[in-house]
């Protein structure tokens, strides 16, 4: 079978031919035929080597980590032809440590990107405790399962740390347009305990970014003319702010952009950065405005049963507006030298067909 | 009467006479005979006026806000003879937020610090809804319920920030050895949700601050050996830091220091301190670690109500190895001229005298 993999030295993904996996006897495993898998962010710094690892031994890497599949062998639990979208972490050693997404990255091999071999595959084996059985109606959209549930775990570790004190996200802020930030947008939007939501970029109308922030009813603002900090004098500043670009001066931005008692959740992940800052202020704005800034990282089955429920109940135009690229295979490793106006990229190594 | 006051322009703080103060008629307030005013670092940043303001048209503010008292005057709900310790923050409209203590700083005063005068006084006056009742046993002590409940409040939103994910705290580090860091590894050393407990500071042996550390069966790490960045490095990294210095570098050192899935508290009140940083690796420290850091000052009437409860379970020798100095008003403007050796300066206004 053919899979997309790469050499993680910055030379392009190729598609390579693997044997077709099996399941392996007396393991919990199944055989899922990849339907479609998504390209974000952090597959372009597995490509360069700027993130993650080959597993052990192993020159290449699988791509791919957002994923959406058919069964195709029995399981007690997962009847033959589940759609399932896979969880990206698997446990290092035998020693399973309770919640993976919150485990020590040494702990850890992340499929596709560090340690394991990804989805971009036309089959993958897992685990039946690492899939997650979805809607048939989610079969294309599937891919956003994953992404969406880093947001959700995002949002909930942002909420609980508020959870003790008096706290009304009336205005929650999204910095960043890209595809992450739009679902982090359809997360707030759908979220009954925040209120308006705006999402940050910089770009010039028309565009598919903003039409879909709007569509959505939150509201677009260009960080050109409403630099980050200057939230903090709106007539509304945020509450909560999720920081979904990866750009460090962003995350520190944050700090002195929250309301007094506001929360930033932080997704991206950045490269070395180093700055002239003033450290002492923000420290201060921390402790003065009792504000908080969470890390948050990967997502769990909970996280995933969330974005399930988001993504079923978001409009039919939603994902068909974020994926606005899918690719066969052969055409996958081109995708990762396309343009930025690309919100998400799908590489499609089967159309789904009901079971009958 | 005589009031404690500094014109928050550097000049040192002078013995002013007052008039006696009186409950305005109609309010729920009483006089309180002030017994013990106790200093910290915030009020010699007031004094220098690098932190808060005089209350209105006045050109001097009144010190202190950490203090116990005995009550003079009659409450339905407060017994003549009451000892109590007073909240520090006051709403500034009559529009009284749900938590002051997590209110906006323009939404609020802070007695002694900001807006309002303190308690270095003879005598003051409170509405019994700032006042906290005590037990008599904590008379001459009370004057670290303050700063112990603002330990309290920066642990439990540390801890409240974690609620949700598996986290065992079996090693909790507090950064600083001053008065405030005693009280922090008093309130992690107390609190059944944490395991052994570090405090580090930069002192010789013999010292008597370590031996507070020790005594109480605290780690003590000196930070010229162990630097602070080095504790992610050590056999059990902390799950929980409380920085307790207001070095705004031990701020975003404590990112790399935390375990993943960890969180810092941060509770000191830094100045201007520009410093080249590199950004990106915090950022990402912060992201793929899944840590936190929280900023909290002040305290609420919940956590003045634990406060009591450490204080009062504390080993006898406690409070009297960090109350290390007590002045009579007369000497209390050379208090602040004193040494860096003190831990714990008291100004005592008057004896306590149980009624009989």
């Amino acid at each position: 079978m053919q899979c997309l993999t790469a050499r993680m030295d910055g030379s392009p993904p190729t598609l390579t031919e693997r044997p077709d996996p099996t399941v392996p006897a007396g393991t919990d495993a199944v055989v899922v035929r990849t339907l479609r898998v998504g390209i974000d962010g952090t597959d372009h710094a597995v490509v360069t080597g700027a993130h993650g690892s080959p597993p052990t031994d192993a020159d290449r890497i699988v791509l791919g980590h957002e994923a959406v599949g058919v069964t195709e062998t029995p399981h007690p639990r997962l009847p033959v032809g589940s759609v399932v979208a896979p969880l990206v972490r698997r446990p290092r050693d035998a020693d399973t440590p309770p919640r993976l997404d919150m485990a020590p990255p040494a702990s850890v091999h992340e499929c596709g990107i560090a340690g394991a071999d990804g989805f971009a595959c036309e089959r993958f084996v897992a685990d039946r405790r690492y899939l997650v059985a979805i809607p048939a109606s989610l079969a294309t959209a599937g891919i956003l399962i994953e992404p969406l549930s880093v947001a959700h775990k995002a949002i909930d570790l942002a909420i609980a740390a508020r959870r003790t004190v008096p706290w009304d996200p009336a205005h929650a802020v999204v910095i960043g347009n890209g595809s992450l930030g739009l679902l982090c947008t359809l997360a707030l939007q759908e979220d009954p305990r925040v209120g308006r939501v705006s999402c940050m970029g910089r770009r010039d109308r028309p565009d598919p970014t903003i039409s879909v922030i709007e569509r959505l009813g939150a509201s677009y603002l260009d960080t050109r003319e409403t630099p980050v900090p200057s939230l903090a004098e709106a007539p509304e500043p945020p509450a909560l702010i999720i920081e979904a670009t990866g750009h460090a001066p962003h995350a520190f931005e944050t700090i002195t952009a929250l309301a007094p008692g506001g929360v930033g959740a932080l997704l991206g992940v950045p490269a070395v950065d180093v700055r002239e800052l003033d450290v002492g202020r923000l420290h201060r704005e921390l402790v003065i405005g009792n504000k908080a800034i969470v890390g948050s990282v990967n997502s769990g089955r909970a996280a995933y049963l969330q974005a399930v429920e988001t993504l079923a109940s978001a409009p039919p135009w939603f994902a068909e507006s974020i994926i606005d690229t899918v690719v066969p295979p052969a055409a996958a490793p081109d995708a990762f030298t396309g343009d930025d106006t690309t919100i998400k990229t799908a590489i499609e190594f089967a159309a789904y067909e009901e079971r009958r």
